[in-house]
């Protein structure tokens, strides 16, 4: 038995997935002619009350194509020094739009509106220009923390007041919504542009989709074409993000509920020094100082537990749809038996 | 009965493919772990005598790629008038790279060493530096048209004098080898680079694959992620792929067949000024000055049949796995007995 | 004596020139606040009817700025294919703006509104946006011809219907407004933003300005400074800027005539094929083909005349400020007389 | 009677350097024809120790040249968070270059090579791939600080190690050289780009020079040309160059001491909170929380002293050649009298 918890990406499509996949009517969709690629996007735009949603083949091009549409070369984009744009995909913000990153210091990839308000710059040609707040929530980075809420509506204030667009990076939304009980009308109202993935807490193999305002995703289709993303036979992929959005979507609490419990065995090994805060499915922790972090890791990884370095000397395990309630009693019962 | 003879990017994957689908074995590709999109690389790295191959989304992506990896910002590439990176991807070439196309005035997008050479910017620093020779075989804007393959060892000459990169675009170069009766092993031996594209003659949904060697390739997975192109579970895709090597490149000899049989009765109809020479699967005509264009797109409509207009004055018709002997028979009774 | 015939750009400030330059009140004008620059920016926004110029250390970052500020990344340009911008500009425009040209094969550099109608792309996904078209007047590469100003109103009109961007490279306007008797008013009507060169027929050893609308410059300093053109105390350039439009404007007729005289004489040697039609200071001739262009070089060097090629065997004489009725009597001579 | 604290760019040319530039020998440098600027890019070189030297309108333009010889697109660069290039320069790096800026958390504009080695990124495809430190001496926003040689010395062979290049921006590199009595061979032999500004301490009007290694400065003249740096008659501006290495290097010490004399006043004066450690020509210092800084501007400002604001609550002073004596004493002794 393999338990693989390096990420909630590992997860394989099930069963019924997998049919829905097979049996779905497709078309060309760079003719806009994929008939289940249409009803994922309108689906989705409904769930935000937006007027339009666009598949991608990854939450990285999405992300890649809203920083685009929200800014103009040499511009500058605020967001915290956690952040995934910034730190994880691969210099895309500067390559792709031309534009840098103002990275506020906050606190576990999450900022206050005062701290994004110092990180706007004054308006000298010298300057680099601010022209968009980007969050992300939950936070990778962060330990899958969520944000509150009320902040996120004071950000929302302060774009208005200096005319920056407001992009979520939302690829672990679905489990903060679930976590805080809040709903995909309330992000929709606040952002610009939201982008959601499947492949993630919902256990879609691949696809992503970026939704927003009418204005500001007029380009969203050309820019799409000119990263590669436009795609023929969609529809097996879009099906299967329906097919989550049904079955997989009340079912993340579980994932959070596992991380938990994972957590709290944690907090009580000598070998671990602490076990950030947990609030969905991810958990951060470090190794108490006489630990070797390689021995750590074979150790797990002869017992068939996968993990994975943050760098720094920061460990993460994620919990997700292929984690079953027999790994985790497994999980649970060899880390607190777990002797370094 | 719709005859969608549009493009061959139409079709929809056989019982066949959707099964071989259905069945693969797949893994986080951007862990590196995709079992299936492992063997479908290697198999076409092997094909083409190449170390490298890699799945991309779109064909696009894997041109855009390319580009990239050839050239710095500034740079300029050489390819024809018609050709698609400079056409039909969204200014993608500028975009992505920074650099612009130096177009030669070729013949039915095909030029001549010559032809290139007189393109090469002198070594001044007040012209752009020419770094790259792109090819496309068969010609898309071409209607089809397949180079010669000494003219090409003519190019590759010019490019090992002149040290520029040779990049192929290569979305329907199977139609080539199987009219030219040439090998895979032919073109991985001249071009450093080589597209090639799942989802036209071989009938899959989505991919493309970029063929190369060691040291131009050694950027293009970090290129695949800056552009979103690095997906999850592309087993599913990849398998596709491997089936349609198995059973769909033979075939393409029966849709060159039909294009020129359709080219045959076009020729004859009072209606059509001009037919391009039909060497694989595409067939461009003119229709006679007194003819509609609208009137005459709209009562093949209404027939149930479908093409595409170029620009210009031309239309295109693209056969393709999908298009049925019933079809054709229909097809041709249709023109031939359609009055306008 | 060495009659220097390669550009109107080697000219040295005459000793008035100089005098105005060293006696000039300068100041920082990064912070604004140089008065002799900013005499003459609002002399020349007046001169063209315009509210805002901009001084640039070259007519090139004058192009690329005003090209930047006309579009966004992936959108096409509409020029002549020998514009300056596309061919002696180091590749920039794609560098600097991310865009590309789309090349009118024009009459000496001059297209016709119809010409331009054809380059526009169509409005679809898969196209590079259009939405710049840009002039050269008069034409460097195209032998100083002037165009038909009836035309550029044309293209204005085109411009107005299609919403794009009308840009004019200047760089020797005065050359054709001396030549058409038109004025830099009917020029400032039609286009959005002018480049002009200060260091061409006028004179001045360093200098461009950008002249253009209130919306469309906004960003213009700020671009000058991402480029790096901001500099101190420029009010030394700008002096011999102002003194050459009070002195050296009206004495461009004379290295037009002398230009005309110098092609007749061209035209009755047997040793030279053909002379473009001469309209203003610059005179484009071929070799007669038995006579070897490196020898024709070198034996007009020797006797002190230093002269240009432009490739495919076309040669550019250009006349200006330096070359005085002496050193004209001299080069007829020794031309008439030229034995090869 | 105006003193002007604002910048050391504020400085006119004294009667010498104007009569050096006035009678400078000067050619086309785009045609590589300017004696004077050859004469003092051959300086600059000698004097670094380094093959190639090029003269730049603005520090800016040399900075972002030196960045974009050093990087590829989506790379990334380490430099201080105070830095000119990250700070200043418009946004430049990402525009020009497609790079970002990672940014180190040092000491008044400095680090240590242990931060800039945990700064470095992980060799893994999603990470943008770091490529290049750079390194400010003085330290604009530092306040003027000097960089410990050691220090820079371990940077580079942290360089070496990573294969990273090493880029100096020196716009007052001259100040620290006095100060701390290096010479430009010592740093010569550690960068492979520096960057040096002749309008700052040395009090020319226009200019400042890249020197660097042959093979990083290759494309280097094309790069200018690019961003529209290439100018004609540029002998003027260098002649004052020239000038300014011959009598206005050494004088930099006075300025030096008359910050340090400020610095002194200030701290004993109750409205100031901190003065910034003064090593070179730059004073930093912070109002009592209880004095209102408009206020502040406003008394000295109508007392004829001009200081500027750094944002933060950071006010800055920097002394130069046009700052006498008589200044001086006027200056100290409004100070020490000044009542808020």
């Amino acid at each position: 038995m393999i338990i693989d918890l390096r990420s909630d990406t590992v997860t394989k499509p099930t069963k019924g997935m997998l049919d829905a996949m097979m049996s779905a009517k497709v078309g060309d969709d760079v003719f806009d002619e994929d008939p289940t690629v249409k009803i994922l996007e309108d689906r989705l735009a409904n769930l935000f009350g937006k007027p339009r949603a666009l598949f991608f083949p990854s939450g990285s091009m999405a992300n890649q194509t809203a920083i685009k549409l929200h800014t103009n070369p040499g511009e500058q984009v605020i967001c915290d020094k956690y952040a995934h744009i910034y730190n994880y995909e691969a210099g895309g913000v500067s390559f792709n739009s031309g534009v840098s990153c103002n990275l506020v210091d906050g606190h576990r990839g999450m900022f206050t509106a005062k701290q994004a308000k110092d990180a706007i710059n004054p308006d000298a040609f010298y300057y680099s220009q601010t022209s968009l707040i980007a969050i992300e929530n939950t936070t990778n980075k962060g330990g899958g923390a969520c944000w509150d809420f009320n902040e996120l509506i004071n950000i929302k204030s302060l774009c208005n007041n200096h005319k920056l667009g407001y992009h979520l990076d939302g690829a672990r939304l679905w489990n903060a919504l679930e976590e805080k009980r809040e709903t995909e009308l309330d992000y929709g109202k606040l952002f610009n542009t939201i982008s959601v993935c499947l492949s993630k807490g919902l256990g879609c193999p691949i696809g992503s989709v970026l939704i927003g305002d009418d204005d500001i995703m007029q380009q969203s289709v050309r820019l799409r074409k000119v990263f590669g993303g436009n795609m023929r036979q969609v529809g097996y992929l879009a099906a299967a993000g329906l097919y989550a959005l049904d079955h997989h979507r009340v079912r993340l609490k579980d994932d959070h509920s596992k991380a938990k419990d994972i957590g709290e065995v944690l907090a009580q090994h000598t070998a671990i020094k602490t076990v950030e805060p947990i609030e969905t499915n991810i958990v951060i922790f470090e190794l108490a100082e006489d630990v070797d972090e390689q021995q750590f890791f074979e150790i797990l990884h002869n017992k068939g537990i996968k993990l994975i370095g943050m760098g720094g000397g920061k460990l993460r395990i994620v919990t997700h749809l292929d984690y079953t309630n027999q790994m985790h009693d497994y999980l649970l019962t060899t880390l607190k038996t777990l002797s370094l």
